[in-house]
């Protein structure tokens, strides 16, 4: 639903309105100068007819012409008249009588345009050949052409076997002559992910981004790509990245789906902060106020409670932490699932598991096109993937221990009672595949200091360390980098008390105390579950040198727009 | 992913941990005595291991019992013995060798439980009967049983032909002996849903409910519901809104995703107010400030500039609307879509018309048990929809002139310049209804003074009323009721530009500014779309009293918990 939109003030209104009719007379005045301009180039052209600028297409065309996509276009066209709509990439004028343009469409796919003067039916005049030759790039056209095999074939487009014998061509959406970023430049991999307009260069961005290949375009930094928002889209890159997205959320939703999981959707806006205090997002709400949800933790086992069984959601999720790097984003996507357990927590392992073998497999088979469109800007190794049954599952002890002992000497002393840093996950990466030929990999039975209040202690009372007891709880990681965490959660009212006081938190406060009332209200079974950052795990699969490129709109704490 | 939990000042966290300390042990210690009474009852009886209270299932069972689903249950299981996990929603003692319980899971599949004493193995003691009929309502439980054919149909479960001899019961998740609402009051019609725990009854909310059958249940308020979270969510009547909430969502994605549409995730977190500034939420963002989306408008139309084509999204949208009618939400779910238009807008208006169509069909054929479920609660006529291709669009002068003519004395004299009122639509839905035989229809052709600045305004330069233009923009309705906003929108940078002007805002403003520029920046191809309020489809299509049954966790300005 949409929001009209009412001016704020009658005063502010009246001074509006005023300050308006005489930019509108300007506008107008403009446009209609620009009319006469391109009817002067074009009326006494007997060709006039077959080009120049156009608010819709109805009835230009031949009515045998077909409508296709480029990327549909195969030997089946040759001899055919087509239309085509495409954004005109590159022209380039051969001679008075010859040019050539690129036209793409649906991504990276793109076909060569000839257009050639011709005194015969279809007409084409020599300042037809002009006037399409000198389109701005980035036009949006639609061209009625006759589909033809090239001499030889283009290399430089996807359709390398076809091309496009254009006898008409229509501007309908004309691109300014200059451009804010060049489709050259928004191909080129970025190397700058600072938000800071002045300072130039970010060692941590700059250190992880590996350049495909020498060019003589200048790579733009990620600013640049964002307040040129339609042109950093439009790159083939960003459209490989925001297809593979999209298989991630599928494959994700239609697995769960066929193991009877249910989509519930999540309060973004929430009246407490219930969980950690720190990094949480407050706003006015009408007299009172609002937090906005870190994760959908408690209202994923609201549902459990609720006699859901199996839920997942996906959606937003916000963190308000002043964190300027490439991995960290104020609002990112969340992939969700809990379940009811019936005797192990293992069960919600195999599922978490499952799902991501399956969307890392998924896109490796679905999107293999498309990984090549990024891996040409953004080198990166394949994801390893352990074999079928060779999963790798370590205990928290377990990878400690490993790095202890073939991790870099720096964390030869690293304890098994205490949460890991990301320096140290990265370097146990780098141990577990050299070990297990694998970038995927788990790391279950956490130590309770490193996991929230609702992480269920192990049943057996397995301490490490000093006496700490670890917990049903794990993270997943890929090429050293957490994506995923979750585990069993306490489902018995009495437990989950004790476990809120040791934590230091009142069972009493804001949220907590809901929360709380709800496992005393009714039975709630047993039950787990985890979360998965959608980004990062887009991110990290395609080692892209910053999250943000993973995201449609990145949030960060200086950047809000567009 | 999960927030660790950190206390928030050592002192505060000391305090805490004495307190905790202390609670722990009273805590214990109730445990403690809750055991012993426990084993006294049954430590001595010879059944003892074929019931009780269990925190897991692992090896309680026999290896040959399957476990099923209570909707998988048929007479291929008769005289099966089979495990099932279920509610326990009633019991009734039959003799002091016999009782009866009947067990809920999946919404509204439910069986009767039957539990004889028998001194042959599988062995059941009296003790145990007493035990199993004693068992708090809504207890999780699972249990061993023999599937047998009752004498006669058990009427008041859903699974009648059948029911489940039981020789093992297991208390796996205790419900409190007393619960704040019983299933039979979460299963009643809700009339009063207003926020305000003191005010009994609310005007609007109690004209619209119409409860199904006279009962002596009480119904419990909206706010009783919210309350008792869980117990509102085990209802059969809210399971079923829950799962026909999915469907919608679901023909909503695949309908689109068939027509090559491609999903994006608009941000919530936006930098300014950009349209309309009344209904905004704002926040402080690390010494700036931040907004909350009032809708994905922008960004759809930035996936259209950055080449797209067809997109959609489905998530979280915000209103600070102080209104508390069960109309209203502060946050709800919207499905969003935008394209390319080739010729005419009324691609966009037939794809929409085609979606929605699709889902009520849908929803119809898919959903007709759930939707059974729903009226038995909340009664309603089905949705009368169109015959294909008897489709009905009306102008809005049209809309308005049978308004007029044919509807209530009190809009004899509405007007083709002037929005519609909530009641005038109302009357509209009755009047179409009634020469139409549809309650779904659209009303095309809003005059501008109806529509936001970025409305297309019509070519043919149509007026009505006083010389005010009509827009290539159209609402969708269903018994009167809006369900569905969309339109062309203006692509062109110098149109866009005049509008804005006209509609008395700053084409300079924060927001607007970045909006216009990327329209400048680029060549952006005709485009329309639309917004569908998610809560308000699945609640006006079952007619519901109040748009919040319709959403998970119900946002309004006096209520954001749970």
């Amino acid at each position: 639903m949409e929001e009209s939109n009412a001016p704020t003030s009658k005063k502010g209104a009246k001074k509006a309105e005023a300050k308006a009719k005489k930019e509108a007379l300007k506008a107008q005045r403009a446009a209609e100068l620009a009319a006469a301009a391109a009817n002067v180039t074009l009326e006494d052209d007997p060709a006039q007819d077959n080009y120049g600028n156009k608010q819709t297409t109805a009835s230009l065309f031949s009515k045998d012409a077909e409508e296709v996509e480029i990327r549909s276009l195969d030997e089946s066209h040759n001899g055919k008249t087509v239309v085509v709509r495409a954004w005109l990439q590159n022209s380039r004028v051969q001679s008075a009588k010859m040019g050539f343009v690129e036209l793409r469409k649906g991504g990276n796919w793109n076909i060569q345009g000839v257009v050639m003067a011709s005194e015969e039916e279809p007409l084409v005049s020599r300042r037809m050949v002009k006037w399409i030759t000198g389109i701005s790039p980035e036009s949006y056209v639609a061209v009625e052409a006759k589909v033809k095999q090239p001499l030889e074939p283009v290399h430089s487009c996807r359709v390398s076997g076809l091309e496009l014998h254009i006898t008409k061509c229509y501007v309908l959406a004309p691109a300014p002559a200059m451009l804010g970023m060049t489709m050259a430049a928004a191909s080129q991999p970025i190397v700058n992910f600072s938000d800071e307009k002045a300072q130039e260069g970010d060692a941590d961005a700059g250190k992880a981004a590996k350049p495909a290949a020498e060019t003589t375009t200048p790579s733009a930094s990620m600013l640049t790509h964002l307040d040129n928002i339609a042109m950093h889209k439009r790159a083939p890159v960003q459209q490989a990245i925001a297809d593979i997205r999209i298989q991630v959320k599928r494959i994700f939703r239609s697995y769960l789906e066929d193991l009877r999981f249910k989509e519930f959707e999540p309060p973004c806006l929430i009246g407490a902060a219930s969980e950690g205090g720190g990094n949480v997002f407050r706003l006015p709400y009408f007299g009172d106020e609002a937090f906005l949800a870190q994760s959908p933790q408690f209202y994923k086992q609201f549902e459990i409670a609720g006699g859901r069984e199996r839920v997942f959601s996906i959606g937003p999720v916000f963190r308000a932490e002043n964190s300027n790097t490439p991995r960290h984003m104020t609002e990112f996507t969340g992939l969700d699932l809990e379940m009811e357990i019936k005797d192990s927590y293992t069960e919600v392992l195999s599922v978490l598991e499952g799902v991501l073998l399956s969307i890392f497999r998924g896109i490796q088979e679905r999107c293999a096109d498309e990984i090549e469109t990024v891996r040409a800007v953004y080198h990166s190794e394949p994801l390893l993937l352990p074999e079928p049954g060779k999963e790798v599952r370590l205990t928290f002890a377990e990878a400690q221990k490993l790095l202890r002992e073939e991790g870099p000497a720096e964390f030869a002393n690293v304890r098994d009672d205490e949460d890991m840093s990301t320096p140290q996950e990265k370097a146990l990466g780098e141990v577990v595949r050299a070990k297990y030929k694998t970038d995927f990999y788990v790391i279950d039975k956490f130590p309770e200091t490193a996991r929230p209040f609702y992480a269920k202690i192990d049943d057996a009372g397995t301490t490490v360390g000093e006496g700490v007891r670890v917990t049903n709880a794990f993270d997943f990681f890929i090429r050293g980098q957490e994506v995923l965490s979750g585990g069993q959660r306490i489902h018995n009212p009495v437990e989950l008390e004790e476990r809120i006081r040791a934590k230091g938190v009142d069972p009493e406060s804001a949220g907590i105390k809901e929360y709380l009332t709800t496992f005393r209200q009714v039975g709630v079974p047993a039950h787990g579950g985890g979360g998965i950052g959608l980004d990062r795990v887009v991110a990290w699969f395609l080692a892209l040198p910053s999250v943000h490129l993973a995201a449609y709109y990145p949030r960060t704490p200086k950047r809000l727009s567009p």
